[in-house]
């Protein structure tokens, strides 16, 4: 079920420049028990990067009334909810001054292999291509994600659940839809979000509950040979909550500990 | 006027993989007297990019009809038709193997204001942002274009036509929609294409006429230091053909000669 600027609808403009160019921004919000989590975060990131890109005339109390209505609408109880705010329709052009955004809202069923993941763990790669630098569009959730769709096939064509990438220095930087964590010990090192990848939410959640967990949460430049002595890695977005890793390049991990005690800390945020 | 898939439509499918991530390939098209110009060169690059993306299902023959279509049906005698080719509409995520591309063909009038920017010359800056090396994609003509957004935004707001970006490095790349020569005495350079920036259909074209018209093209790696005895700058792409620039950052340029040859060799391939 979609939404477009309010009205239930399948389609959109086809020279919307959210098509034409990328020019635009998303979320992805986890629904449980029919409630949005973290909502408040999401459209703090979401004001935030329409502000990097001038992206203007949507309105957070209409977005918020749109989510209300396509969950109740879909009578799911778990789900998926995705906004996505375009620039709009303009000129023919890459140069797109005071535009009018265009609203998609759609809402999708929860999948049940998340939850399962939870518990088993999943088969995640390093990524075979790296990412390189972007220095203006880092950390900004916009639609440019061709990146990100190479490196989701790369897992898909080899049969993992994800893959890690490297940044060109040989840093390790995030998956393809999540942030990655790892843990030595009682300190969890997470890389650096400067000049590479997406400050994702769930990451945010992490920082803010690691002291009750037990745990020091740190960002650092972290690269292959960093890992040789480390006990558990986990994954994190908005939907998959936490999944922990089980394999990661065919090396098996059999403490979830960490992740397991991150889960329970935060199973109000998560569907 | 627009074409979804060889119907008329103003409409796509508001989960299409082109609008959600920007997953898909563009070409945009010079029609002069009805006619499309350098078609068989927009369709290798199209299918160039499709190949290095893994977009599949669509098919040449059909582009073709779709174009002739468009054309007859607008009436217009000059037009830019773009072609945009989405992966089409798949499950929810990153990951998208075998999907059905979708096609959307359009149409717009060609823009009076390109022919007289052909005689008077552009007005064109640095931009302040520079070019991240973009190691896989650079080359393809791919949705994801917010870069260039900005670039042609910073152009927009201080009122010029162009503005030219360079690399992290320091090396000139192309304009935010457009790539660039300069003419030194019969030498002409142009950035070299490789971990960046966009390979034109018109930069090809000048490369083929370029001893005709009595110049050697060579492709380089240009610094702002290259330029303070550059003679002429011009600057193509398949629907502008060639602009002259009059100013530069505003230094002026009087001399288009070099320009103008081209312009006069080049004329079938424009509008």
């Amino acid at each position: 079920m979609i939404l477009v600027n309010g009205v239930e609808t399948d389609y959109i403009k086809a020279d919307d420049r959210g098509l034409l160019y990328g020019d635009g921004i998303f979320e992805t919000i986890a629904i449980k028990d029919s409630k949005p989590r973290l909502l408040e975060m999401h459209f703090e990131r979401l004001k935030e990067s329409a502000t990097k890109l001038s992206i203007q005339g949507f309105d957070i109390d209409n977005l918020t009334k749109d989510i209300d209505l396509i969950v109740s609408k879909s009578g799911y109880c778990d789900a998926v909810v995705r906004i996505t705010i375009t620039r709009g329709v303009g000129e023919r052009g890459y140069a797109s001054l005071s535009l009018e955004a265009n609203v998609v809202v759609s809402i999708s069923p929860f999948p049940e292999y998340i939850y399962e993941k939870r518990n088993s763990g999943i088969d995640a790669i390093f990524a075979t291509i790296f990412l390189n630098k972007d220095s203006y569009l880092s950390g900004i959730k916009h639609l440019n994600r061709l990146t990100q769709v190479l490196v989701a096939n790369e897992a898909a064509n080899k049969g993992v659940d994800e893959a890690l990438v490297l940044s060109e220095e040989g840093c390790v930087i995030e998956g393809s839809k999540s942030n990655v964590f790892f843990v030595f010990d009682d300190i969890v090192k997470t890389p650096k979000i400067e000049d590479y990848g997406v400050a994702g939410i769930m990451r945010r959640r992490i920082f803010d509950v690691a002291k009750d967990a037990g745990y020091r949460v740190i960002e650092a430049n972290i690269t292959l040979d960093d890992l040789l002595d480390v006990k558990e890695v986990f994954v994190t977005n908005s939907v998959i909550g936490i999944w922990p890793v089980a394999t990661l390049n065919g090396r098996e991990f059999s403490q979830f500990s960490c992740a397991e005690k991150f889960l329970k800390l935060l199973a109000e945020d998560m569907a």
